[in-house]
């Protein structure tokens, strides 16, 4: 006779859910071992430096690269996105005087989505446009951050230029050179996916209660904010200024620092077993994005680390690595990177939604109890 | 010869992560066959109506009930925290002329976090202090914000009251009958922990990546806010309000529902098998306080209903059954049902960052991907 009772499933505990299927999705795919990455079945190496973020909001939100008419329309709904919302900018002045960049993001979307017309409704329609919005808003919340804390104005958006090149304007307060936007529009296509990365997977566990797009994204950079996932670009720049000496104080610095124990960030994934493709490009942006700036120190002391961290712990780089010169000699803040990490990567998030929403489970796993048993409770008076 | 070379994990992905293991935790247990839900190892047979929500703060956070100096302790802490910060209470009258609870909560939570003095420390004892600080607010966040849309003050807190008696004052605006006090004290016991419900699991994937505890119960709160995990109770109570007819008219009632294919709200539960400990307590509570509020038909139209599911579905009623009709006769607007979840919840929230970090991993799982492949990028005045 089958016994029809229900038992408990046993399952060895996945320590960080490492190799284990969470979801299933369309929007993106890494191959760890040949070290590819496509979205939505383009390969990273195809998109970067041929397709516009804006081509790539649309591909990861909507399935397809637009045609020329779909681009213009979603550029347009990007374009009406980007006035900072009456709740957001109202509490902005307080926020920036006392909140960190990535705690700042976490309040001012949070307060977003109060102002969301949309807010209660996950539908697709719905979805679809709270997506825009959401990536249309983002470098302006950045933006605008900035400009508090420092007391300047955020400049008009230049009406020729794309997210990128508004963003860098905006950020930096003067027009980039045409070569500086095209590398930056590469660096939003670059990190605007990654399959179920933790900030990814916080916005599908969200979303899969039915919960809003704008909770599962405040989730998301919530959860970006870790420096085990979001600040690793900017530790790379931290540890690129604490070496002394230049190129040449790199090899012994490396070694000083492993020997400490210590871990050097920006090396290392748990996807990838070979060259992350996203360093690829970022490397070779590293290096022309310096001599742009006039400065190629930052890239020369990248490469000199990533030959001392092969040579001593065999990691390849991963995105965050040469991300953080292209960003230092783009002119951005060093402790902005992770919000412009969140300005590119809020492209995913809201795809991901949108396909949680689409075909949903509540993501409610199991856990592994190794406490105490069978515990009695004694009287307050008699404990002690 | 041992193939070396890295493979790709052959998973069968798990929809939803249902019985997989995502973490080892020593904070609560479910046997869901037996239907036994435990915290640290006490039986919630033996906490609920023998221990205080403040015994069970402590036994969460902590690890034991506390001797009563402890309690006076935690008490003293728990009421200094009652206070709202400066940025929450600035942004509240705005929040909550336009947010509905669980969303104004997200915004009003991450407010919170940029007033914290330890809000950048991971440590213990950092994470001990703001775990008690964050279930001292939760209260005042409610009331305050229940205070501010209804054009209303909150009452100053009663010293001889604990977290529920003067929870109850504040959002009821007079001062409770002890049995109510009782009764929502065994409430907040009730709902403090439960392994890993998404929004637990959203916290911990957030603090998994380092992030700080209130960008963690931000994202817990995110997650909450979906009417599959939240929402249920206050679900059941509108299911409840659209019978006319009282008692008789349940079951005509319950079978049309599910004859029209909906689902009736608060039965079933993806971990229990029989019936939820936790509705054992709440159907008595829920008798108690109809009779206690002179109303004794939520109560009675709620036994028909359960009666009429286990006829028609063999479904068990869970937490958020009789949790709606108690939470009814105490007074609490039903919208704020899911924000009184929440303001137990935040004891096990709390519990669970501080475990996550005291031996962390990143929770980094995987994804099948079903999408497109080998995609070609045309160019943008080819498309069509």
């Amino acid at each position: 006779m089958a016994d029809r009772r229900y038992t408990a499933p046993v399952t060895a505990p996945s320590r960080g859910l490492a190799d284990v299927v969470a979801a299933s999705t369309a929007i993106s795919d890494i191959d760890g071992a040949a070290g590819r990455l496509s979205y939505r079945g383009y390969d990273i190496h195809d998109l970067g430096g041929q397709v516009s973020f804006e081509e790539t909001v649309h591909l990861l939100q909507r399935g397809t690269l637009p045609t020329q008419a779909e681009l213009d329309g979603l550029v347009e709904q990007l374009a009406s996105a980007r006035a900072l919302p009456p709740l957001a900018a109202k509490a902005l002045p307080d926020i920036a005087a006392q909140a960190a960049p990535m705690e700042a993001l976490r309040s001012l979307l949070s307060l977003v989505g109060h102002d969301d017309p949309d807010k209660d409704d996950n539908g697709a329609a719905a979805n679809a446009r709270k997506a825009v919005r959401l990536v249309g808003v983002m470098p302006t919340l950045v933006a605008s951050y900035q400009a508090a804390r420092t007391g300047g104005g955020v400049p008009d958006p230049d009406p020729s230029l794309g997210v990128a090149g508004n963003f860098l304007l905006q950020i930096t307060g003067r027009t980039p050179e045409p070569e500086a936007v095209a590398a930056f529009d590469e660096c939003l296509v670059l990190h605007a996916d990654h399959t179920m990365n933790a900030s990814t997977f916080a916005a599908r566990v969200c979303a899969a209660t039915l919960s809003d797009m704008h909770s599962a994204v405040v989730a998301a950079v919530a959860t970006l904010k870790g420096p085990l996932h979001g600040g690793a670009n900017e530790a790379v720049m931290r540890t690129l200024e604490s070496i002394d000496g230049g190129v040449e104080a790199v090899p012994g610095a490396v070694s000083d620092i492993l020997g400490s124990g210590a871990k050097i960030m920006g090396f290392g994934h748990r996807v990838y077993r070979t060259e992350d493709p996203r360093a690829t490009h970022l490397r070779r942006l590293s290096e022309s994005m310096g001599q742009l700036a006039g400065e190629t120190k930052w890239y020369e002391m990248s490469i000199a680390m990533e030959q001392a961290v092969m040579a001593e712990k065999r990691l390849y780089p991963n995105v965050d690595f040469f991300a953080a010169s292209v960003y230092r000699s783009l002119g951005i803040p060093t402790d902005l990177f992770t919000p412009v990490f969140a300005v590119s990567r809020m492209a995913g998030w809201t795809a991901h939604v949108m396909e949680q929403h689409a075909d949903n489970r509540l993501i409610r796993p199991d856990s592994d109890y190794i406490g105490e048993r069978d515990r009695r409770v004694v009287p307050l008076a008699q404990r002690g």
